[in-house]
């Protein structure tokens, strides 16, 4: 992936005009499996499942107690607050935009977002549910329920199971997409939709280097239904000092993975959509702002030092990717009468 | 108060058409204090407000995290887990329709809405932060509050400030009400919209005695602008094995404000409406389902052993004050770039 980016990227500087495959405007709609396709019913199923406390142990913490959609789709934390208040060793992604990463998890461990539901009712520093099949049998166990898993998978004979739920949970993510951003109307034509400062930002990722890696629609790499992860070195450039600083080699990434040794310290890249709304940033939430994230990169990932003008530039770019989020109108949750599930 | 009700039920008892004071529809809209008026302005404020987790020291917990206005207004717990996993030893009741209460917890020590939402913000097990300057502070650094104060204050030269944000959460807790139950449709005239059992069930709240004490449109007495708590003591009857199984005598209630021996075991007398989707029950949530808080209440409150017919047709009655809740859409969270307030 490295390889054909830089390719590209040089292109790229050779000619702006020619720059389409680094900058494009995000698409209306996110990619969809063909074995999950997106129905009305199945995205209000899956919204109510996000918004859901009582799929996780205490009845407390829902998808959206991390992955907040009426902020930045994450939790504004170095680390989440999860069961019986634990702290991971990771910091939660933005939801927004999730549907246009080819794996998911900062180390790319899953596949794509129906695979991932799965992992964080069951964590046990999470949502802290001793099984799927106790987190189903809550489900089942709320009348209300019954109808929306009827109507999303209407040809299921016994439509109540995981499969069902995580698909539909990932159906409802697919939704959560911010094109429309100064950035997109840019792309689109409207030259006005971006300031002197903030093209001049866009310039500079491209001429220093950023976007060897950082490219395409997401800022991610390809879209699906490309499988493959946009992986990369973390940091490429050893500086003992950041790195200890901000305790960036601790965790060994996509290795605590495949345990293979080039995997050491690398991570899949992140999206730069809404990056303005997710600080702290990096895996572990160390960086608390968005000027010195870019900084780092610079110096770990390019081996440059950016200039006080040249951060402010691209800062000011990252921000045109601040997109409009669609209007979120909370769910109901499916009525339990008269009993609650969770035990004190 | 119990002396007025009671003689009210008399009256009532001796026949069915007089029975109004007793049973009410609930108002369309909630009673306003003249020194907060309800602006879209300042509903708008104090529904940002409500789901801000920003405001909790950990970033995490908000308004809505216990009094979930997705579900029954509250957090299906028997006590709520605030800033840093710590439990309280009261329930969290439901905000829906908390404007009709003419003193607020449980104990009645916060005289109403305004005075109310100073608690939870710094207290130590709820949200945690170490003072309203703090938590003021947290909201400053938000430049997006800052057009949302001006808008709901246009009067004040400087509008942010501990007691606009109180009065634009009251503002907003005056909007979470739910007329339009079947109780309510069948008040207004629509006698199909309870069934015989609900109807039977009415009649026998009147007739055993529960509305000597729950009556009027909220089921908790008098209204504002009435001041005075409609109190009583909890349990009234001495039935030690009850007692017992479900801790009823440990938490002092209202003396524990006022120290005065007669408010030993007083509680403000808590609303009916939806009170089928706020098990568990009671101050402490100790008991499970409807149909025991009901039986104990019999017991307890009236010295009667409630027959199961008697229980089911009550729990079916209290089910027709479930209401339809205003649809709610999320707020988009007052922004704040490339940075994060939150320690981690
Ligand atoms: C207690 C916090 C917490 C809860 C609850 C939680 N998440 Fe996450 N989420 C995280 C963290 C932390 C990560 C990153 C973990 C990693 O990469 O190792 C993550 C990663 C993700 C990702 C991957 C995004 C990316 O950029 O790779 C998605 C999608 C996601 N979560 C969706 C969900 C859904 C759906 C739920 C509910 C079923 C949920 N999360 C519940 C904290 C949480
Ligand atoms: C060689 C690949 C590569 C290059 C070049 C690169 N990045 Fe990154 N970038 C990554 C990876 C991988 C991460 C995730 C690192 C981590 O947190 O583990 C990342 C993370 C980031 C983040 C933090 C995202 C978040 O949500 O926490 C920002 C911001 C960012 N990059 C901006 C830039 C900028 C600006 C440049 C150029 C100055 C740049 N990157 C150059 C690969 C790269
Ligand atoms: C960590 C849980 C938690 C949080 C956070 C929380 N509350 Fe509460 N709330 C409770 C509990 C528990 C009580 C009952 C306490 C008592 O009666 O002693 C309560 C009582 C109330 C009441 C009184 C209702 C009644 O019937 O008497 C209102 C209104 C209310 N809260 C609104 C709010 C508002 C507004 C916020 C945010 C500013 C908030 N709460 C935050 C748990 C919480
Ligand atoms: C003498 C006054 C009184 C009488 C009579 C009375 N109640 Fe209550 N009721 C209360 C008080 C006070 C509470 C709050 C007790 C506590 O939790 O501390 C309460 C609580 C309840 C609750 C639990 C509410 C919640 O949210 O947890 C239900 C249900 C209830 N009553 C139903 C009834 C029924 C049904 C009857 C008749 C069989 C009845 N009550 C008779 C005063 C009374
Ligand atoms: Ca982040
Ligand atoms: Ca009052
Ligand atoms: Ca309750
Ligand atoms: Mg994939």
């Amino acid at each position: 992936m490295m390889k054909t980016s830089i390719f590209l990227t040089f292109l790229a500087m050779s000619s702006w005009a020619i720059a389409q495959d680094t900058f494009m405007a995000l698409p209306d709609k996110a990619p969809v499996p063909k074995n999950n396709p997106m129905t009305k019913e199945k995205i209000e199923l899956g919204k109510i499942l996000f918004f859901d406390p009582r799929i996780s142990e205490s009845g407390t913490i829902s998808c959206n107690s991390c992955h907040n959609v009426m902020a930045g789709g994450d939790d504004a934390r170095a680390t989440s607050i999860g069961h019986g208040g634990q702290k991971g060793k990771r910091s939660a992604p933005t939801v927004w935009n999730s549907a246009f990463l080819t794996v998911q998890f900062w180390d790319g461990r899953s596949p794509d977002l129906e695979d991932q539901a799965r992992g964080p009712i069951t964590n046990p520093i999470e949502m802290g549910m001793k099984s799927h099949d106790v987190a189903l049998e809550r489900i089942r166990q709320i009348p209300g329920y019954k109808k929306y898993f009827e109507a999303a998978f209407p040809k299921d004979k016994s439509p109540m199971n995981i499969q069902n739920a995580v698909n539909a949970i990932a159906a409802y993510e697919r939704t959560l997409i911010t094109p429309g951003s100064k950035f997109d109307q840019y792309m689109k034509g409207n030259k006005k939709a971006m300031n002197a400062q903030e093209i001049r930002g866009m310039k500079t990722v491209e001429t220093v280097g950023c976007t060897a890696c950082h490219f395409g629609p997401n800022f991610s790499g390809p879209l699906p239904p490309e499988k493959e992860g946009n992986y990369q070195k973390f940091p490429q450039n050893p500086n003992p000092e950041i790195v200890k600083k901000y305790n960036l080699s601790e965790d060994l990434g996509r290795y605590e993975v495949t345990k293979k040794e080039e995997d050491k310290n690398v991570y899949r890249v992140p999206t730069w959509r809404n990056v303005a709304l997710t600080a702290p940033y990096f895996h572990n939430g160390s960086v608390k702002t968005l000027e010195e994230a870019v900084r780092v990169m610079g110096k770990l990932q390019l081996d440059v030092d950016l200039t006080s003008n040249q951060v402010e530039d691209i800062v000011a770019f990252l921000n045109t990717l601040t997109g409009p989020f669609p209007a979120q109108t909370m769910p109901r949750l499916p009525e339990l009468r008269g009993r609650t599930l969770v035990e004190d």
